[in-house]
């Protein structure tokens, strides 16, 4: 029988599930998981995504590591009753979509603790919704700190270049930050747009646009039409960052409105003229 | 031979060219088209797309209906050079993504226009970028004006439905407004968002998220990233309900950063709720 590292993963959902299909299919590792369900445990040995599971972290005491997927908002209440059952050894991550508050309650509860960000998903959730190659060229961003050992670093490191990503490394300020310009002000950005169109005093006008709407509308209102529980953990937990982006977005809001209260069309044009320019460096 | 109705396209770009294909398809119009360059008409004959082609408006004098295909920001000079060759039962109709600017302009100089706007395009332009099948399933609006003869409404709304399109009648000012919501709006919105990123004074941050970009800010920032002329020119021609639309959108934002300042987490997933609720609608 080839053994491989021993890994437990918390939270058998879309994230954990698909982690651990590309894992198994590496031949490296040993699956053990954990969830809240019965259910889910069950399904998830059925399935053959683990080959072990259990409501019970007792499962989890002779890991080498142990990625956490629960939703950020139960996360400090699971690591509260999972950490007196690992070994000392054992390297612990997340896959949280914001850092610096999730390091900041974790490293100091566990050095082996290494905060990562696997940057795939899709509109569903769940085990049912597991799917290989999910993580396949996404970025997935390691947040150590100065503390955490390079051992720890490396063996999450690895994973991910076993599931097939791009790893890149920065503070979890930087990685908050970052993703506040990218992913959480998009959300509000997009939301606020099918807000204000719903909030058109003319109802006919309100029904024309709604037949009306096509792809541009489409695709800008696209991230605004997401799941709210996790537009409010972007914001609960990524507060600071997405503030100080928001603050950065409304003045230059602002500066269109001006420009076009004042019909400087020429200017108008320019700036648009560079932001056309600039979309293609995001990648 | 076959004869069909004469219709005179003036402008042979992507919109022009592609009604052209469409049209000869249908075997029911002999199609003549307008351009101020030579190396278009040539084009366009050579390719078949019209069965003759020159830079002179002369070539227009006995069409049953013109299809105005510029941009608008050359409109209204084109109509000057063009109206004096019409017989006065040509139906004249535009492609133009405003309907109130162009519509007042128009509708007192020739009885027989009708306003139009077929609600397609690509991110390409020009001749060469034409293709056949582009307003199948796109809306057709029709802006008349209670003077517009109904044989000049009829003419226009069955070129539509041989162009395939949803055709749909309201008033120039209703348009408007709608298209300032679900088009002209979101061009601002998601410009803005690039804006924003790129005003990011850290720039290891900005490098950072230029990197991690993935889908959700792609879509978002789709719109923000095309034609800045195109750009200019709606909210030329179309800059009080685009302001008023600004407004709106303003004023929903200020809420969301209201919310997250005061911490109103209850709140703003209830709204988040809303908004993922109501995208649906716009279809």
């Amino acid at each position: 029988m080839k053994v491989g590292m021993k890994v437990g993963i918390v939270g058998l959902g879309l994230i954990g599930g698909s982690m651990a299909l590309d894992m198994k299919a590496s031949g490296q590792y040993q699956l053990y998981g954990v969830s809240r369900r019965p259910e889910t445990c069950r399904q998830a040995v059925e399935w053959g995504v683990v080959q072990e599971a259990s409501t019970n972290f007792a499962l989890l005491a002779d890991m080498q590591m142990v990625i956490l997927c629960t939703p950020l908002g139960v996360m400090e209440e699971t690591v509260q009753r999972l950490l007196p059952h690992l070994n000392p050894d054992t390297v612990l991550t997340d896959v949280g979509s914001v850092k610096r508050a999730v390091v900041d309650a974790l490293a100091p509860l566990w050095p082996n603790f290494v905060g990562g960000h696997p940057m795939a998903g899709t509109a569903d959730s769940g085990l049912a919704a597991a799917q290989r190659h999910l993580f396949v060229d996404c970025a997935y961003v390691l947040t150590p700190v100065p503390s955490t050992p390079a051992l720890a670093v490396e063996r999450v490191t690895h994973l991910a270049q076993v599931l097939g990503s791009r790893v890149y490394h920065c503070t979890p300020d930087e990685h908050d930050r970052a993703v506040a310009w990218i992913s959480h002000l998009p959300v509000m950005v997009s939301a606020s747009l099918i807000a204000a169109c719903l909030h058109e005093a003319d109802v006919g006008v309100v029904k024309l646009a709604k037949t009306l709407a096509s792809s541009g509308f489409r695709d800008t209102s696209r991230v605004g039409g997401g799941n709210p529980e996790l537009g409010r953990m972007m914001a609960t937990y990524n507060r600071e960052a997405l503030l100080r982006s928001l603050y950065g977005y409304r003045h230059q809001l602002d500066q269109v409105i001006d420009l076009i209260e004042r019909s400087q069309w020429e200017e108008l044009e320019q700036r648009l003229g560079q932001t056309q320019a600039s979309r293609p460096e995001f990648t």
